[in-house]
């Protein structure tokens, strides 16, 4: 039985190797390289570790983290939607929907349920925990360009309009705290550049 | 107050980005590269999410996967030290700690005292949380290895032995249930390779 189980699971765990082949329009920090999905992973759930004082009152941080060890599984098979890109939302909605059913299909079936219903939980954005998660994932990225010198803010021609309402609105909706940080900073940025 | 924390706690996250450009022994699951230590956290971070059921009674999953996330950041200042390459222990385990004291020492003064104490248990390697954390850190290379046909034991000329004696007589002290399913699979490459 426990044979079987671990056989499973480490199916599952070699599985989500390729998350480390899944490359975003982010960079790393020092603007080298773009990052990939499973080092942007580890990346936001350590934020969550250390900025969970932050999360409005109710908030699980061990909840948070484990969403965000798994929210980007599904990009093994439906690929990155850079946020500032265009995409067929529906499409990309059902590509990812047969990717959670196949990934976490490999593992026993209470599991892989449980996990399903966590991710479920990320995308549909209403709990406090997927709130502050989604807004966690929402502040790395912006973190990431003041840091590099701009980013994926010079390769997709952003305007500050553009980054408020699709980056700035969806941090202040489940982490207020940190766009309170960020926002003068990113707007300094941008009178900058 | 709030201003002059998250200031100091983005300071630390932006320096642990770092950590994507540490590159270990143990390479992807197909072999096409190196993996660095950033990705590594994530993966182990997500074996205990899945595996904490085999854990020995009393262990708290959540705390391991807090450690795991930390575990390997003093390498940005003190290297990744392959376990089958020669070290000096003595002058690898100071630099370490200078590593530690420089980096938890960005946060604000209580969250890094706390944060480093919890990497102080995962080195001690004493307490039920810190030996199934270690254990699932040994874990994940041989796992890696057999995925990819050798990986670092055919770049480092590892016998059967030596293996069981570095590797997993650490795994089975920590999760034993964990070496009851590795063995015979690790046993059956080396008879194979």
């Amino acid at each position: 039985m426990s044979e079987q189980r671990l056989t499973a699971q480490m199916a599952f765990l070699t599985e989500a190797d390729r998350l480390k082949s899944v490359n975003r329009a982010t960079t790393l920090a020092d603007g080298s390289r773009s990052e990939n999905s499973a080092e942007h992973s580890w990346h936001v759930a350590l934020y969550a570790l250390v900025m969970g004082e932050h999360a409005p009152d109710g908030v699980d941080t061990d909840r948070v983290i484990r969403m965000l060890l798994l929210h980007d599984l599904v990009e093994i098979d439906a690929g990155d939607a850079p946020i500032f890109g265009e995409h067929d939302t529906a499409a990309l909605e059902a590509r990812e929907a047969a990717a959670a059913s196949r990934l976490f299909g490999l593992l026993p079936d209470r599991q892989g349920a449980g996990l399903r219903a966590l991710w479920d939980e990320f995308e549909a954005n209403e709990t406090p925990d997927a709130r502050f998660a989604k807004s966690l994932d929402r502040f790395h990225p912006p973190n990431q360009n003041l840091a590099s010198g701009g980013g994926s803010w010079v390769t997709y021609d952003v305007a500050y309009d553009t980054l408020v309402a699709r980056v700035g609105s969806k941090i202040a909706a489940g982490a207020p705290k940190l766009w309170d940080w960020l926002q003068p900073r990113v707007a300094e940025f941008f009178a900058r550049n």
